[in-house]
């Protein structure tokens, strides 16, 4: 599968009076990782894909975190994002936090490829995750 | 003047590594403080008020804030929030947070009432404040 | 088990692009909700009774939720939290987001009671969870 | 002048239902700037100066800043940021958001050298600003 790696430095304002990153600012941080792990596989930024395949995003339906060491303020740490299942409409993928060699935080996401529901304009629908799109995601 | 107070307790997630407010929320409160300021002046969610008067937003063009005494996790902070000029298009907010009695905070917001620009469908323009706002938010 | 409940009103700033809540910011809602559950089973604000147990703080080991119906801006939820295992040195909560009747998220958590490891000034150890602590979460 | 130049992708977090930047996030991007200022002005991160001038941290006093031109969910835009001022224990800090050639926003913010107040523990204090410093932050 494609790897999607990316530095992150852990601003103050990630930091809660413990001096460890507030736990909520990760998913933001994954949200963005899973963003560049599709702009990799794409070739283009988020609002380019989403327009050519004719979908409104990639909504989370179930995630995961398991918090295993803490990062403090100036820490620097990688995100390692890949996609670990392809199904018809929805995917899953896994982001993988190091400090250095190691495993700081693993966490899962399933989100839908989805678009507008035809039968309710206000709804949105699961739709076929395009072939290309797979092929690059699957690629080494 | 009509002022919408509203109060706020600070929570863990609000505060940085030196345990008081990372300053960049308190704009997120004072946002939510000027929404709930002419939803009290309309008797309508923003949303409602938006559509109902045909504008895209009241977005911010200019803000200042004065920051006098910090707040920790856990406290009661005090927001008093009022317009303090209503121009055609554009008005001023002031947000005041007090702790008990001290003022903690002073801060002031320029907007504008913005409606789609007829001749650029992706741009913004300023329109006419309507007059029952005005009045509304002018009300003792 | 002593559920605790609280109200929530979808902010503006709560939410992304597509119109509803941004799930990062759902977990800074549940931090605030499990806070609160623990306030009202002590009866002391969490900065009073982390003092008075002698712990840190009670950091998130693992967490998950499924979104089941997304929600806009100016909405309101109902967010309920219980404990739902309470083990010696760490615990497990569980968030219900209701909207009207519908279960809209479900949330679960693993945290622990955590105390200074003596044995490493920068480190953290798991304590026992109190007996009035215990006591108060399982009640009625 | 020290100029201290970066840049920051806009994420889909950072915008709300208008599609742009939700304000307050800009102030979250200003502080990392001038952390980033001052770790080019010392050499060293935040952490590591704070310690080693015995400060607690430089809290703001007073913030403002203009919104000219908003950004967009994957605009990329470059926050150049240097001091303006160097009293003895305060100082003032410009940031310039620039979209391609265009200035998108302009602020300004004071901070004070803070340590920790001899008379008060609890309480902070204005501390001179160290020659080193001035000087690294004067420089072309």
């Amino acid at each position: 599968m494609l790897v999607s790696r990316r530095e992150v430095e852990i601003e103050w304002g990630d930091c809660d009076p413990a001096g460890i990153v507030f736990y909520p600012r990760y998913f933001a941080m994954f949200d963005a990782s899973t963003a560049l792990l599709l702009e990799r596989a794409t070739g283009m930024k988020k609002i380019a894909w989403t327009k050519k395949f004719g979908i409104v995003g990639i909504p989370m339906v179930d995630t995961r975190a398991k918090f295993i060491v803490p990062s403090r303020y100036g820490d620097l740490i990688a995100i390692e994002t890949r996609a670990t299942r392809l199904g018809r409409s929805s995917f899953d993928v896994e982001h993988r936090v190091l400090k250095s060699e190691t495993l700081a935080i693993e966490a899962q996401e399933t989100r839908v490829w989805a678009g507008r529901d035809p039968d309710d304009p206000d709804g949105i629908k699961g739709m076929p995750i395009p072939e290309e799109v797979v092929r690059a995601l699957k690629a080494d």
